[in-house]
């Protein structure tokens, strides 16, 4: 055995650092908040009635005088209420600012949006993060099992709050698409049209694998504390950094991946023979997990991931898809993306067909893009177009004056 | 805030357990050895000089007295020489007993057949696990980063060991394909006929991405303890079975995933609104992190995984593929599965596209499965017509007697 050329700690890898905490109170986020009292509590799906829950939402535009005008944006797993505009956390833009705004699809001169962060989540709505009134003690695992159908009875409460009975639309990619067929599903008379973008009316195998394996990277570490990390004053920075990195791989296509990154080195000109981020792909993704625990709470991805696991539109009405969306009036516009393969186009087709079988009014539009699923959040031309379009159609239907 | 209706402990998930670690030592693991002696060590891609190596191989069939009938085959990542029979740590089938035995496709009563450990694997061939001879304790990360071209210079010592100077054929799957494709490049002449399965010339960066989380779930185990968990007395099991669960989701197919497991829940009724594994496609996965890591080293894992990351056969030849092929005289069989996403159909087209290029002696074949890339394990009856065909019209060409 000759002695290695260069020192045996040249294989030694930089593991993710844990990040500054930054641990803003649900309190501290600026925004609006409506509370659901104890007295009134949710009938959640698990069959436990929940209350007090704090909902925290954003609005932009202005609600006009016959309240037609209102769109609800849901949000997808790991976004929140802070579509647009800087984001409060982030310092970025928030994650649709590129489709709000005056003359945008969602234009702020015409419609009045609402966005809310989702029931469990961690940026202000109550969520496994937050303090239980009954111990004084973070939830933790305390916190019930919820559902999308838990949520979207948690916006509805919110919707009647703002004085809302009929929503001009409801709108949303990925998860967010969930909540927009569940909104139809229970609440047909209440939704005029319906934009469920990259998303399907049941998880599918695969994509419960992938989120299992997140939420096993996130017990999986010991910080996790079983859930009880908060009260223990530590975080599982670690596994939620692989999960969120897991994930991450499945919201891009390969050719997405290969055009952004290709085998191309990071900051170097060639291998350094060790577990280095020597390859800028490996690079990103560890930044994205990094940055991800910067802004999100372990136990709210178990939550949130669990939520669109169950979800099965045609479960909830005995097998049958068709029967969730029977009667209902609402303007459809699905929209899938070719390269998505998280929620790839024939989930999309599925919920058509159920749409189609009950002579639903429904348009479909299966954009070109190598962007995988996260080309919902990009700037996909395409998708402007048609979401401007089918919202202009059905403003000219309800009667909403042009800007 | 209202009691919940069950109690909280409902929602505790059931994390994987720690195996009983079956420790076995390579040495004690049946079958042949061959050692790399110190005073002629292999040269390593890295620049390092590494020897006395180990390596531990199985052979079935005999070798003819003109020593053309011998066939390498090449494991895959997680795979070993236990290629046939039953093996002796899992005591299940070898990972390619349905294609080994009189009158298969590898047919021992016409071929004689070795399958070795690769370099830095754990089955007996020298690998961070082992001990260093210098220090007396295992490797860990001192083990120096191996690439493909070191594993095939490995099994080539080996080869010549067996005094066969031409083999009849290299054959294997996924990372076995790379080392196929390896051995023609380095080898030409040592090789007669070359059938690369389900692989690449090079590891596409959606590839990089999904290995680099596999090794930060086993670096983010506290239990890896920098690599020296052995010394330790520790084993990272826990970050080796995400890493293997996070694997295993792209070795199957979204639809071999629907068909296997759908919805369907495991062994109860209804959703327990909880973090166990309610669906099957949960308790498979769990299952399949656990059985892992009784079986394979998380050291290996990072080390065999870097070795594919790096594979990249056209830049080993100025960035030309063609090049590396050039005045082969081998005869190729390319195997491809339509349902293979991981290593899909057009990177066998680029090779195939290469070969082309310098009028090489090949045919391709892409065969319609959805079993994912795992489909070259499984009972494939194409498959197996497809190489069964081939290497008889080979064994023509070559003079092999018919048993």
């Amino acid at each position: 055995m000759t002695a290695p050329t260069r020192p045996a700690a040249s294989v030694r890898p930089s593991v993710i650092d844990g990040p500054a905490a930054l641990d803003l109170r649900g309190a501290d986020l600026p925004g609006h908040r409506f509370v659901i009292p104890a007295e009134a509590p949710l009938s959640l799906a698990c069959g436990i009635d929940f209350g007090p829950i704090t909902i925290a939402y954003q609005t932009f535009g202005r609600l006009n005088a016959d309240r037609s005008n209102a769109i609800l944006i849901c949000h997808a797993l790991t976004g929140d209420q802070f579509v647009a505009q800087t984001h409060p956390v982030t310092g970025k833009d928030g994650w649709w600012d590129l489709m709000i705004g005056p003359g945008k699809p969602l234009d702020t001169d015409r419609y009045f949006l609402v966005c809310a962060n989702v029931l469990g989540g961690c940026m202000g709505t109550t969520g496994p993060r937050d303090v239980d009134p009954r111990t004084g003690r973070p939830f933790g695992l305390t916190y019930p099992v919820i559902t999308i159908a838990d949520m979207v009875q948690s916006q509805a409460r919110l919707i009647d709050h703002l004085g809302i009975q009929q929503l001009f639309c409801v709108i949303g990619g990925s998860m967010g698409a969930m909540q927009v067929l569940q909104w139809v599903a229970t609440y047909p008379d209440r939704v005029f049209a319906a934009v469920p973008i990259a998303g399907a009316a049941r998880h599918s195998a695969q994509n419960i694998a992938f989120h299992e394996v997140g939420r096993q990277a996130i017990m999986a570490d010991p910080d996790w504390c079983d859930g009880d990390y908060l009260s223990q004053g530590k975080r599982p920075h670690r596994g939620l950094a692989v999960a969120r990195m897991a994930a991450h791989i499945t919201y891009l296509s390969e050719t997405a991946l290969h055009r952004k990154f290709g085998r191309r080195l990071q900051d170097r000109q060639a291998v350094t023979y060790g577990f280095d981020a020597d390859f800028q792909v490996e690079s990103y993704l560890r930044h994205q997990g990094s940055v991800f625990v910067d802004r999100f709470d372990a136990n709210s991805y178990l939550y949130i991931t669990r939520a669109m696991d169950y979800f099965d539109l045609a479960a909830e009405h005995g097998g049958s898809l068709p029967q969730a969306f029977r009667g209902a009036k609402t303007r459809f516009c699905l929209v899938s993306f070719t390269s998505d393969w998280l929620f790839p186009t024939h989930e999309s087709r599925v919920t058509v067909h159920a749409l189609n079988a009950v002579a639903a009014n429904v348009s479909f539009v299966e954009i070109k893009s190598d962007k995988g699923h996260d080309a919902f959040l990009l700037d996909e031309p395409e998708v402007f177009a048609v979401l401007g379009g089918f919202l202009n159609g059905c403003a000219e239907h309800r009667g909403l004056r042009r800007p």
